[in-house]
This record gives C-alpha cells, sequence and structure tokens, in this order.
C-alpha cells in the first residue's frame, strides 16, 4: 500500500509480522487491524459490552481484572484523547498506570535514544505498552524489540498501539466498528459511507481494513472524497476482495439518502497544491445542520474527533449534537469500553 | 464586578449558573464560591475535620469512599500546588486520576480544539474534572458541555474549578476559611487584615465573597492595600452588606495590633504605571521578621503560596518560617483535607 | 571531593548530614550513598530478591505494603528511566503516585520558586518525594526543609534522592551492587572493571563509593579511563582505604581478561579541549562485539544505560544484545526491584 506521510517508513513494517489472534488474545501484541478475523471481533465486542454493563451496575469485580498489572504510557506524539482513555480504562480495571512524569518529549528516551532501547525500558517495569509515535512502522519495530527483551528477563511486556504516523490506529477502528454494531446490531446488509480526505486518513484506512477483515455480508460502502484524494486503490481492492460493493464518488448527496452510517473526517487545506481547487471544493466536506436534516433517521453521524472546519461553526456543533443521529460522544466513550475489553484480553486472556 | 484581566470574559460566566449546594454537593459542578452558603460550608468543614482525623489514625476505610471513581486532571495553566493536592487528595479517597501524560499542552485539546469538545472528551472517561485555565468564566462554558454531554452519553461526570485565571479559585478560599475556623474554632468576632494587592488577586476576592457567604457575626475586615490596587468597590460593598465593618487603608501598622488574622499576598511592581510609585510603597508591603514581631501573640500568618519578595529573602523565611504564627505550610496541608472532603461529598453525597 | 560540574554546589551539601540507616530504614531521606554500611546492603538486597520472588508468584500482598502511601515524583531534571522505575515500585507496592500533570518544568515550582518552599508543598502532600536536580546537593536542601516541614505540620514526608546534577545517584548504585550480588553470589574476591569517563561520572563514582562503604575483601577495582578522565584521587584513596587493589590504566585490553564484572559508561568527545585528542582515544572506549568476544565467559558486562555510539552502531547493539554476559536489561529490571525494597523499607520499616 503506497504511504507519502513525510518520515520514511520503518523497515520493520515489512520485517515484522504481529501475531494474528486467532480466538486468543493473551500476551499479544495489538498493532494492526490485519491481526483480527471475524470471530476475534466478535469476542471483543461480546467482552465490551460486558464491561460497559458492569460499569454501569457499579460492578467492583472489575476492578479484580488487572489488580496488580502495570501499563506504562508512553505517547511520542500528543494525543490526549487516545492516551487518557486507555489511562482511564486501565484504571477501571484496577490496574495501574506510569509514564514519565515530565512527558515523554523532554525525557533522554525522546532526545536521541532509539525506540530500541526506549522501549526495553518500559518493558522492564510494565506489563503493557502504549505507544504512540509519528513514524509509521514505529510500533513494529517496539514489537519486535519487546520480543527479544522477554526471553531475557523475567518481566514479559505486551505493546498497543496507540496509532504510528500515517499509519495505522487499529484501536480506533475497533472502537469505531464496535460502535456501528452495537447501534445496528451487526454490520450485514448495511450502507456505510465515509467521507472527507480518504487518501491520508488513517482512521478511516484502519476501520475499512477492519471491516474487510470482518467480511460482513450484503455491505455498501460509499467512499465520499475529492477526486484527488481518494481511498488508495490496494484499500478499494481489498474491500471488493471481501465481497463488500464499493461506491466512489465526489458528491455526498448522492450517497446520503441511503446511508445507514455516516463516518466524518476532515479535508484539509494544505492536501492541495493549488488553493484554488480547495476553494471550489470544500463546502460540500462540511457536515452542516442542513445537510444532516436531508439525512434518512435511520441514520448514525460518526466522527473520530477532534472537529474543526468540517462541521462548521462552534453555532453549527451547538445544532448537530442535540441531534440524536449524532453520536459522536457516544463513540468516543465506547472507545473506554473498547480499551477495558483488549486490555483485560491481552493481560488476562479468558478471564473476562 | 470590573476585571481587568488580558483575556476577554468568556460569555457563558453570564450566561450559566452554577447551582446551589443548598446542603446537598452529590453531582454538583464547583465553579465559584457563591454556590455556597454557611450551612454548606460547616457541612464540609465537619468532613474535612474528620477526614483529616482519619488519616492520622491511618483508616483504611477512606480508601473506599471513591474506589472505582476516576478524576481527570486538566491544568491548562500550571498550578502544581492545586494539581498535586487535588491528587493527593483523590488518592488517598481510593480513587484514580487520569491526566495527558505529556502535559495537556502538548495535545490536540490544547492547540485549537475548543473546551466544548475538550471537557467533553474528558467527560466521557471520569467522573470528576478538575480544570484550571487562564480565561475567566472558562469553568462556566465547561458546566455547561458537561450538562449536555452528561444527557447523552451513560457517564456523567462534574467540573471542579481549580482556577479560572482572574477570575475564581474556589477551592483555594474554601480551604483559607477551613483554616481560619480550624485555628479560631469559628470567625465570628475575630478581626480579620488582608495585605497586598487587592485589586487583582483572585484569592482575595474569593475569600472575601466567601466570608460574605457565611454572614459572620462582628466581623472586622481590614484591607490593607496601596491606593491603586484598593479591593474593587462591588466586593467592598458585598462585604458590608453581608454585615461585615470593613477599613481600608494604606497603613498596615494601624490594623496589625488588632489582627487576629493577617492573610498575606503579593504586590508586583508590574501592576504600576509609574516605577516610583512602586519603589515609594513596596517596603509597606514586606513581611519581615522585624514586622511580625509587632503582631500580636494570637494572631496567624496566612499566605496562598508560593511567595517571592513580598516575605523578603530566603533569610527572612527561614526566620518567619518558625515562628509558631506563622502557619502557611499548615494551610497547604488543609488544601488537601477540603479537596478531599469536596471529592467525597460531590462524588459519594451523604456517604461521607 | 573536586567537583567540577557547570552549577555552584549547593551549600546543604556540607552543612547537611544524611542520617546513617544503621540497620533502620524507617522514616530516613536516602539521598547519599554514605549512609550505607555492609549490614544495610545486605537487608536491603534480601529484600529485593524477596520481592523479586514474590512478583513471580504474582504474591497479591505486595500490593499491601505501601497501601495508603502517596510517592510524588519530582523530576526537574529528565529521567525517564529512573522516574518509570520508581513510579512502576510505588504501584507494585500498592502505594499511589503524585506529580505535576504538565511536567513539573511549566510549574510555578520550577519558574523561580525555590527548593525549600517547592519541597515543602510535594511534603505537605506526600509520604515520599522522589527528586531528581540538576544542582549538586539540591537533595540536601530538599531533606534539609522537609525535617523543618515535619516538625510543623501532621504530614512526615521522606525524601529519596533520583539524582542531583553532577553529585549522586544513590538507587543507581543500589541497583548495580545488587546486580553484581546476585550474579556473583557476592562481591568478595571478584575483579570489577569500570570503563568510560571515571572523572565526570556519576554512576561510576557512586557505585565505587558504594563497594568501598561495603568494604569486600579481596576486590579488584580496575579503572580504566583517558588520562584526563581519570577517577577523582579522593574516591581512589576511598577504595584503597577500604582494602581493595585499585589498577588504573588506560589500556582496556590489560584488565579485560582478568575481569568478572565490566561496568561501560561513555566518553563524551565534549570533555575534551582538544578534538585530536578525543580522536587519538576513542576507539579504545567503544565495546563492539569483537571486544566482549575477547572477554571471559564468566564476565558480566553492565551498563547504566542510556547508551549511544559507546556500544557502537544498532547493529553491534544487536549482536551484544544477544550474548548471554550483556545483562544490562536484567540490571535495569532489578532497578525496580531495589527500588521496591527501598520504598517498602523507608514507609514500613520492618514489615518488609
Amino acid at each position: 500500500m503506497p504511504h507519502d506521510g513525510p518520515k520514511p517508513v520503518n523497515h520493520f513494517y515489512t520485517a515484522y509480522t504481529p501475531p494474528l489472534i486467532d480466538g486468543d488474545f493473551e500476551g499479544k501484541h495489538i498493532i494492526s487491524v490485519d491481526q483480527f478475523a471475524r470471530h476475534d471481533l466478535e469476542i471483543l465486542f461480546d467482552a465490551a459490552r460486558s464491561i460497559r454493563r458492569r460499569i454501569s451496575q457499579q460492578d467492583r469485580g472489575l476492578k479484580e481484572i488487572c489488580a496488580g498489572k502495570v501499563m506504562a504510557s508512553l505517547f511520542f506524539e500528543a494525543s490526549t484523547r487516545t492516551d487518557m482513555s486507555f489511562q482511564a480504562a486501565m484504571r477501571r480495571l484496577g490496574g495501574d498506570v506510569i509514564s514519565a512524569s515530565n512527558g515523554v518529549q523532554f525525557s533522554s528516551m525522546y532526545k536521541g535514544e532509539n525506540i530500541a532501547d526506549t522501549i526495553r525500558a518500559a518493558g522492564c517495569y510494565a506489563d503493557a505498552i502504549v505507544m504512540r509515535h509519528d513514524q509509521e512502522g514505529s510500533t513494529y519495530e517496539a514489537a519486535f524489540y519487546l520480543d527479544r527483551l522477554n526471553r531475557q528477563i523475567k518481566n514479559r511486556a505486551i505493546l498497543i498501539s496507540g496509532g504510528d504516523g500515517v499509519g495505522e490506529h487499529p484501536t480506533q477502528a475497533l472502537l469505531d466498528l464496535f460502535t456501528i454494531f452495537d447501534r445496528k446490531q451487526g454490520i450485514d446488509h448495511l450502507t456505510l459511507t465515509m467521507v472527507g480526505d480518504l487518501k491520508h486518513g488513517r482512521t478511516v484506512h484502519s476501520l475499512a481494513k477492519l471491516i474487510a477483515c470482518y467480511r460482513p455480508a450484503g455491505v455498501t460502502l460509499c467512499l465520499v472524497s475529492p477526486e484527488s484524494l481518494r481511498m488508495p486503490a490496494p484499500i478499494v481492492a481489498l474491500l471488493r476482495a471481501a465481497g463488500l460493493s464499493v461506491i466512489e464518488t465526489t458528491d455526498l448527496m448522492q450517497v446520503l439518502p441511503d446511508s445507514d452510517v455516516m463516518y466524518w473526517t476532515r479535508v484539509q487545506e494544505e492536501r492541495f497544491s493549488q488553493p484554488d481547487e480547495y476553494e471550489r471544493i470544500k463546502d460540500g466536506f462540511v457536515m452542516l445542520p442542513a445537510v444532516l436534516a436531508r439525512a434518512p433517521a435511520r441514520m448514525i453521524l460518526m466522527h473520530p474527533l477532534p472537529r474543526k472546519h468540517e462541521m462548521g461553526t462552534q453555532a453549527d456543533h451547538d445544532i448537530l449534537d442535540e441531534d440524536p443521529r449524532a453520536i459522536y460522544f457516544e463513540q468516543m466513550e465506547n472507545g473506554m469500553f473498547v480499551r477495558m475489553a483488549l486490555l483485560a484480553k491481552v493481560l488476562r486472556g479468558a478471564y473476562v
């Protein structure tokens, strides 16, 4: 798959293959949606629903699941949402969290120390490491060196990706798909629409690939983007090979009336070499109350957040947010449940 | 009330009214001293004393009070004292704490994302959010959007102000008043003196307003400041309306011999348009050992800390700190007990 | 002992004397290796081994040891390894950790507030404070003012040094010596070699002094450094007074064949006034696979980490790391066990 991010891809991206889940999460690094098959997703989503129910019942037994376990939070790139979501997930399972108390940017780890040694430092102290880094494939290198370390010391640490540059963001895709499943009682026979910069968007890439992993029946996927920002051809091919109908278009209105799920993302002006091209298309990529008014009542509107101008002004946000179809805050909350399920599964396996 | 801070006041400061406590803390945002009446303060201070006693007895039951609860620490403006005090408070009640592991300044939240969306991200993961921000009224906006969020998702989060610019710092006022109550067995019939820049000082504004909320009997409040930095007239009016005798003066020595409580704060050179005016008055606003020597034996000397030149040099500090009337470290320690009481009350209500 | 770091030594370095352990750790600040005698080290290392065994047995009783205790992490100088190691240690003992959620560098503590007031703020909230600072002797000042505070408020806080500039790093020395004891069943009759910049190296100074404190029998200590970067004469005198044979040399090959323990550190180009002098000697101070190949099979290769060019390239690292004699990751993991033992001892005394 072609990538055109600013940094060269880490060579471990091709040299290291993350393990398939294959029904058993325990002790496995989570760095790619490619590790998941249909059955694995069903296991995970069942666990997430169970955890959500137990939280609403104030079930104190949840705090036993990861008691005695330590998660390290290593965010070399800021992502407060993902970071705080993982922290809250670990805490609510009774586990502990460590991080660089001054921020990893100020550490010797950051200034010059390579990923191989950095990750092994955390691997000496923690049971799970959530890492986010701006280099694509960096999480693969981290997993490779953790495997080496795990053969040498007593402790055994698992890597969980919090996003690696323009590469992958597997837990975002998992929470997105869970939200669709949860709201629509599954995904089969739905019409899903993704809107925005589909060329560079990490979240839409990961979600599309994860849907292909699930191999749903009768799904139509509508891809709405400017012509120059289409979904990469290899992902489209992957989707079609998985049995999905794919519609590519530049015109939202063509697919809006039939959409069960609308996944909205941003188109950034910087992606266009000609400013006037951006000016010409931009209005078609802003979700405004007037646009939502034309969507079907059954449709759910999702967004990975944060949002900027792609949902208009603060006044527009205020109107959209009150629409019951706008479920991006629920989607964000689901992130904690899915990450709790994932941490429980990789750290405690069949226990949950 | 006039404000002349550098940032425009957030319009939610007038558009949103925080709920009165009215004997019941549970589930209520804490953003202003105006929410408190005499009875609420008595409830809170009783709880703080009880918690202090239980800590000294190493009562492990304290760790049950907020077990399973998560507090998010969102300090958009640095205040390590308030921040660490809240963290320690939540931990000692058995609760968990999350924050941006790299510091909120480096997050997408900070760079451009508005308060409305930022606070709702934390609101998806945490039960209580302690927020400090440099814009006056920002905590009101945060509370407004949390109320909206709380209607849309399963989680329910409470906002607690850690200070909003030149606006309010309610927990500082609460710990200050608790310290006076604790040392003087109440506040009725005392002579209290506040010294420093009373025009811009957030802590003296909040404390003065909180004392007015309590409506004590027979209290004289002496306000000592340079002429150009007098307490805002609306606050003086509020104090008088609450039945206090208010004395305004530029001369500490006029009121020192009668003071039961001395609340000391800093006068900053930057507040004076004419440097020579600062030079002319500055010596009257430095608490030195020779000044304390002229204070009555019963007087307690308070300071919100941090301190700089307003208590002289490090050598002066060393002498002042050993004087039994100097209780600013005890006052700081009380901050943890009062914040524990507040967290327990808003998160668990009548339980404590 | 002469020091030539960039900052003047804090005058409390000579004015304050940290307490000897003398068989009883409880409530004592840990700021210098000079506090430890042979018997104290044996107590601590026994506790570290016991804790390591209990972790491997997933003994949940460990979480009782520091339950209800709070550790503050105050790293005014970055050291993510030490920081995370202490955090994980405290958590695995059931204790809680607080820190400046935005990093202590952004706090009012950092900008201008002195050590005396800063440390007393943390001392109001925490039971133990781990402090790292770039000024030699700063930890002595912190301990001095904590002793004062502890007489004035209810809380009682202990200082643990995480390193003070070019001064000391006692817990690094403790984990280094523990690793030697653990791998070699003691230290008597061993030949230990230290390599690198022995003039400025804080870790080699602290380790050498700690070995002298233990007063081992029949130990030879080989000190390999460039001529201009020799171990300070007072430390060499101290070692000889403690009964060790000391060999000083610029040539590693002279002592490599007889070494039981090789402690490797970096020689920095910036330490040489003449660049060509550095060019002339640098190759003798790089640990490469070809060098390790000439070492005895029994030798263990240690390094305090992080490492840079002193172990060659990433490719060299990959080869060295797979050699069973390279135990620096195990050494790093031991850091957590030793810090757990230390926290348990100072906070709970005879309990462990």
